[in-house]
């Protein structure tokens, strides 16, 4: 069936608005219930922190060094075909829970594929990175255990502590030394979680000191790499092999398949009896439909194309470096890059928004981070540096961002 | 580009293997900080409740009763064609946070026909059903509030109370004078939550007289209509559209894309200032890549052929209450369903693990429920009724079930 003489989704050319029902069911008012809504969007407004929702056309003309789509596959042809013969041949959805009727062969070929890819014994997909990590913070903890979780964590590792229920301690950002004496004194089941890459600064964990902590005290490690895989490591292997740690006994990883591999979906890569032990007792596993097999035939195609061209990851380094670079030569001051993000400071919320909207209207989308996603409360244009770009793109990007940079 | 002509993805032809490294980095064993693992895996053997993945091939021979495609839509045509036109048109994967570059003029459509469809003011799609109950539970609550949650609520709802870190007082399963109670009483803010139809047994929540004791009381009413949508209500409208609640000021309801449209992903449907407030502070929805593009468009799809085919809706609970019927004829103890879901009593959890076994050796996926998945302990067979089913897979599903049965 060719594509291109189907009609676009866009236009809804079925006759399905005849059947619509003639008269809508009575609707009552009975606000009251969330009227408190109403003085939390006022002090939203207030405070300049309301965010809204833009959706982009297909074909946005606009230079993307917003998105984490690091590896330019999101769009590229082999990925994009991966996807839809995945729908044509598997369904468009997976129609059950993992445990059910939603694991198939696409499914299981996927966490092979990947787990040999990054060095782990065994992987498991789940529907999100988000809801990977709940998945392993939640199963590999309990009420009773200890969480030594990085201050600058991602909301979804976050997340995944405060419904463990196990006793979560925070420590200051990268900072090996506090982990153990956060881990010294605790006896029992201790996990250690950190990002390798964190999202908002782009700098990266010092896992082998994470590591040698962990390990000197009888803790677990958790890493989420989702900033890591398809940039850092060989090839793009990830933070965990570059760090000589991938596929030991005390390390698990999480990962996603919706940044790098340019699809959707989460991954846990570890020991095997961990993958079992997820497949077991992970709620956001278990409770949650398998993976759209669409998104689990683009990310295996976006994972064999990057085993085929290993040098897209090394470009989407060095691509960042190279804007840092420029940047503060520039003057602007941004945190050096450790892998593909590269964070701008701006001076205020308010001026980084105003930043962020000149960069838009000159044609350049830029992340815009301001409090509450940034745990220091920093506002910053965050950059992605896509192993695509062109040099006249980077020239462009460059030279747009010192322009609209706020005076002062 | 035609699709056949293209490699399947289950071989892989890329010449990738010989870029693997030569030399894996050293491993070490570090084991025992998951050691605890193992006691773990042989509880759950010793008490007969391992569970496994069994990936299928995509054309599985089994005659699926297991599965949430209740409208058959999943394999539909027109539904994998729009998954696979989204994938070409606007790439695999949203590359981004819905806040950032992961909001497609695609999701917006969707959002828009899904609230007009089912009859609220505004709609937000996120990766999972999952995530959209965290999101609705978190953002409408808070530290103080009052949750009143059903005994029978599906886990993602579970976890969105554990996660919001309101105080949550389970009621009673279906019970709105128990809910009257807990609400009594409490100053501030208080969420109802509740299933429409519950997953487990498939009965239905009385959403009427819930609605009535949450007006009386000030608070909201959150359903999950995740079994509702495409099954109850004039052409699948849901269970609220049923109740005639649907697009009231204090109701909010969620729903998946995973089940009746086929898909993957959930949605978020209420007052456009409940939206508005999700966008601004719902974690799930605000730390996560959006949706992909193809399971938007396989939704959207499957959305416009249920307007279209209203009678699907129809069918599928006509089908689930013909096979109550039989089997309840039959000597069977079989809940009576409400929507699409029928539940079947066995005695044991090794009883339900060997029938279902039995069906499968007979051709026939049936679910099988089992602690800690099911709130009362009782183990059971769930069958799900699609609206596709034939008469004479009818007669083999039934005939399979009973020749199947446990003795006594």
């Amino acid at each position: 069936m060719p594509q291109d003489s189907a009609p676009s989704l866009l236009r809804d050319t079925s006759p399905a608005r005849l059947t619509e029902p003639s008269a809508e069911p009575a609707r009552a008012a009975y606000d009251e219930a969330f009227d408190w809504l109403d003085t939390a969007c006022a002090e939203r407004r207030d405070a300049g922190l309301v965010r809204t929702l833009r959706p982009r056309p297909a074909d946005s003309p606009l230079l993307d060094l917003a998105g984490n789509d690091y590896l330019g596959l999101a769009r590229h042809l082999e990925v994009t075909r991966g996807a839809a013969q995945a729908a044509h041949r598997w369904g468009a959805g997976a129609t059950g829970s993992r445990l059910v009727t939603g694991s198939t062969e696409l499914h299981a070929l996927l966490e092979t594929e990947l787990a040999a890819f990054c060095g782990f014994e065994a992987a498991l997909v789940l529907s999100s990175g988000y809801a990977a990590n709940l998945a392993a913070v939640t199963a590999l903890t309990a009420p009773g255990a200890l969480i030594v979780s990085d201050a600058g964590n991602h909301a979804s590792l976050i997340d995944g502590c405060r419904l463990s229920r196990a006793r979560t301690q925070v420590v200051p950002h990268a900072d090996p030394e506090a982990v153990r004496a956060a881990l010294t004194g605790h006896d029992g089941r201790a996990l250690a979680v950190t990002d390798s890459v964190f999202s908002v600064d782009g700098d990266a964990a010092p896992l082998p000191a994470l590591a040698e902590v962990c390990r000197t005290r009888g803790a677990g490690l958790l890493v989420d790499d989702a900033h890591g895989l398809g940039v850092l490591g060989e090839g793009g292997r990830g933070a965990l092999w570059a760090a000589g740690l991938a596929g030991d006994g005390d390390v698990v990883a999480t990962m996603t398949l919706s940044k790098s591999l340019g699809s959707q979906g989460g991954v846990v890569l570890g020991p095997a009896r961990v993958i079992e032990h997820l497949v077991n007792t992970a709620r956001s596993f278990i409770f949650d439909t398998g993976l759209a097999p669409a998104a689990a035939g683009g990310a295996l195609a976006a994972l064999r194309l990057l085993r085929r061209e290993p040098q897209r990851a090394t470009r989407a380094v060095r691509i960042a470096q190279g804007l840092h670079e420029r940047l503060t030569a520039a003057g602007l001051t941004a945190v050096r890059p450790d892998a593909a993000v590269v964070s701008v400071r701006a001076p205020s919320p308010e001026a980084a928004l105003a930043w962020a909207a000149d960069c838009r209207a000159a044609g350049l989308a830029v992340g815009c981070f301001r409090p509450p996603s940034v745990p220091d409360g920093i506002s910053r244009l965050r950059l992605t540096a896509r192993a695509d770009l062109t040099a006249a793109q980077l020239d462009r990007a460059v030279g747009t961002i010192v322009a609209t940079a706020p005076t002062g």
